[in-house]
């Protein structure tokens, strides 16, 4: 707790408000909606002049540099607390990602510089609380998802096994090996196309009770998807009501401990009289006594 | 006002009066419904003789100007009152976009004129209660809304930087400009033939990895939809609950401070009784004293 | 109420009696499943051998016989009670078709035999449980399926304008005239195949800004669906916790106007007390000045 | 009870206490694990070497075997026991259904094999929970899954009967038999391509008011489930409610007796004051009484 530190500590304090500005978050918004027109309109860079398409790049490059600066500010501030927040991290990411010399030069590399666009999911605070909404409710799904994946992993080996060997091209497409059978059957989740396009085409290749195996997996995976969906809304709700019926237990338990409380006051009150008018009587008593004795 | 108005104001609640009886109400209906069958059967225009076809216009044209006249007679009675009111806006419109002289000539302005019929919607008064639950319920949703368009938004712009620049006319239908993809991730995002008419497609296209993309963004669009719904769900009866719980929680409060009062007369006519006494015990005190000083 | 009618109510009591025990009951849930297996197995009449299939056809004859006995029987003990219940009018609907001479003739009425099977549904009563709940949840669906019939036909109406008229025989199909703009409109609704088999059509008709209706189509009608689930979810759920939050309600009531006794009759014995001794009191006073005035 | 008896027991809770040993459930999960990661490389059989492929089915062999260990450990210990839990039965025979001589050179077996991973469904505890609460809402589904049943038993002899009859190759695999009909219906109800792949084929193969029979089908249907859902929501949320509002009720319960005890305590304080001052006060008038007659 020297000098110096202490300066650091001023100086970053002070920094530390201007991030923590409106204007500040303001700013930043407006660069990433800026910069997601940008690179939605670099889409058409077939169809655009040369010129426009290198400013455009120019102008995404340039809010790179500032959106690099803002995590160095914060990373200056903050300093090792930035890396406790998951949204820093995703931040220095995709920014850092945008950075890379030459990572300009591949399409999927230029494809991820849209992710910075999703900047906006924990900046602006409207969507930041759905997006955390959206995460607390994460944990609570993962045993039946647990349960839906070693469903789909077993039977996927049993379709690979039983289908996938086989000179058919269309059935080798859906069953031919482990990560395509657990694709088809999540197609066969999604309800779609399941008949034609998955199991008639399974029983045409010589499979004719193909459609026992599938609809059992429908059944079951139905099943579980609509328990997973029934168990969130009874946990959401039920922690809800548990907070409102709570709230106003207390609310009662209050009145009543002040209820309590007064006549306790009240009982208090009316002994003390009649303790102080048995003090009477008896100073009473000891006057007719003292009478009676002269 | 002066007597001008006052004449004015006596003449329009005579109308307003009328405005609003039921068989006013229910001519408005009737004549809607009319509109809806004229409507229906001018569909089928191409196989009725020219005369009724003819007739059915002029009648749907008649229909027109009575709605136009009952728009005209609530202006006069509510004047600018009538705006205020998002179905008067829309009657307006709706009755107004039929009256442009040559709009029947055009095929768009003649499919607009069968929205007139939508008017039953705030009309009868059994669809008003839903179509108003149904607004109330909108903005609940602005802000999961707004998180699946920015996440389609993203999705899209990668679809196309990654998959648009393409021979394929199939997949340049799918995925070849910003608009395409956003379109064609909504398809998916309905799970509407999501397989083999949008991902292989693009699989078959030189991208094998690319139902990677497709099914990060079906789970997080299908979660994202999933929580839209719980928590509408959740919203409702967490309302609904939080009404009931409360309206019986005060009671039970209204009870005991019932109760409380009840008991705080009960403990004050017992000290009352006891100071009353004191006083009679005070004054036969002094009625010995007397009696001991005699 | 002379000697006939009162044997005849004895004769019919005694019917009823009959009618209103287990082993009929029994015996009818028998021959209707019996007549379900029948039926079933009627279905491979072109594989069976003629001989069976006479016997299996007089079988189901015969079945259908002592079911028209039976209501016969209702009939006679119920009289015209036995119109009262919908499910009553279902069985003598259903088992008279069966009946009209010649009907068997017929592959429409031949189908419908099978519908006497569906009077399982309330004469078993677990499934008659169900399907009353199932009625009970119709009125408060119709409002909103009010609504969607509503904008299904106007939809219907445009698209029917927009779209109909064409040479495009697939287009005409799906909307070449009301009903069948309906019907496509209600597959539209259903997600099934919404974008290739009917919207991307329409485009290639010359529609190239078809995408526009449909979306804001399908967002409606889903928007009023998921409301439709919704209130109805809320609604049973609302109407299930009231009844359980009055109950507790109640019980606590109850406790609080029993204590409220209690304490009344508590405090009124105190209030007895005090008055008693100040009667004593105001006699030992009398006491006194009687003393003193000796 | 002798003593060979005793010792058995003494043997056997000596097992029982290693078989519940957190070490020996670890051993399991990470066998089952290792099996199921085994069976996953064998689906790749064809393009490895013969020496792996060999190798690996040998220690699928031997888990296997450790897995029959297991379940004889547990017959030893528990003994009949045994027999008494449904995953134990599920053990049993998954496990026994690999050991039977010959049975890996059937491909259905073998692919029977992999369903020995689903122990893991029931040895995890956190999966544990997911299946036991899934199957627990088995039975309240019980009836609406019986009358969905019926009815699409119903409908499928009708389709039999009305559409069964033709030379249409792709008719007769839609509806050709009662088995096909009732595939074909599950099709419509899952509303995958519901309308090209099947209702229109049939309107094709001249049954022009097909869609009648069809609509009303999924209108059924989509209804039954719907309310299937609603049901398994309300009952889920209405149980956990009632607990909640229970437990909070009988706190305010509770805490208005323990109210009425200390009340009652204090009113009787008092009344047991008051019986002591009268008692003083008797005495005082004795005191006055006998003065005067001295």
């Amino acid at each position: 707790m020297g000098r110096a530190t202490l300066d650091t500590e001023t100086h970053n304090s002070g920094l530390e408000r201007a991030i923590e500005r409106p204007w500040f978050l303001r700013t930043i918004i407006s660069l990433i909606i800026l910069n997601a027109v940008i690179l939605g309109v670099l889409t058409y860079h077939a169809s655009l002049s040369p010129e426009l398409v290198h400013l455009l790049e120019l102008l995404d490059h340039g809010i790179t540099w500032v959106f690099a600066a803002e995590i160095l500010l914060k990373l200056v501030v903050y300093r090792l607390h930035f890396f406790k927040s998951a949204w820093n991290w995703f931040d220095f990411i995709v920014v850092g990602v945008s950075l890379v010399p030459g990572g300009t030069a591949f399409s999927v590399l230029r494809a991820l510089r849209v992710l910075r666009v999703l900047r906006l999911l924990h900046v602006v605070p409207m969507m930041r609380r759905i997006t955390e909404a959206l995460m607390k409710a994460l944990p609570g799904m993962g045993a039946i998802f647990a349960v839906l994946a070693l469903v789909t992993y077993v039977a996927a080996v049993m379709a690979t096994n039983m289908y996938g060997n086989t000179d058919n091209e269309e059935v080798a497409l859906l069953f031919g090996d482990l990560p395509s059978s657990a694709y088809s059957l999540f197609q066969v989740m999604t309800m779609d196309g399941w008949r034609f396009e998955v199991v008639q085409k399974v029983i045409d290749d010589g499979h004719p009770y193909a459609w026992v195996f599938f609809l059992i997996f429908i059944f079951i995976a139905s099943f579980a998807i609509l328990n997973l969906f029934i168990a969130l809304v009874v946990d959401s709700l039920a922690a809800e009501q548990q907070a409102i019926l709570e709230e106003g237990l207390e609310d009662i338990e209050d009145d009543l401990e002040e209820e309590l409380e007064t006549a306790e006051l009240g009982r208090s009150a009316i002994l003390t009289a009649i303790q102080e008018m048995r003090a009477e009587l008896a100073d009473l008593r000891s006057v007719v006594e003292r009478q009676s004795r002269d």
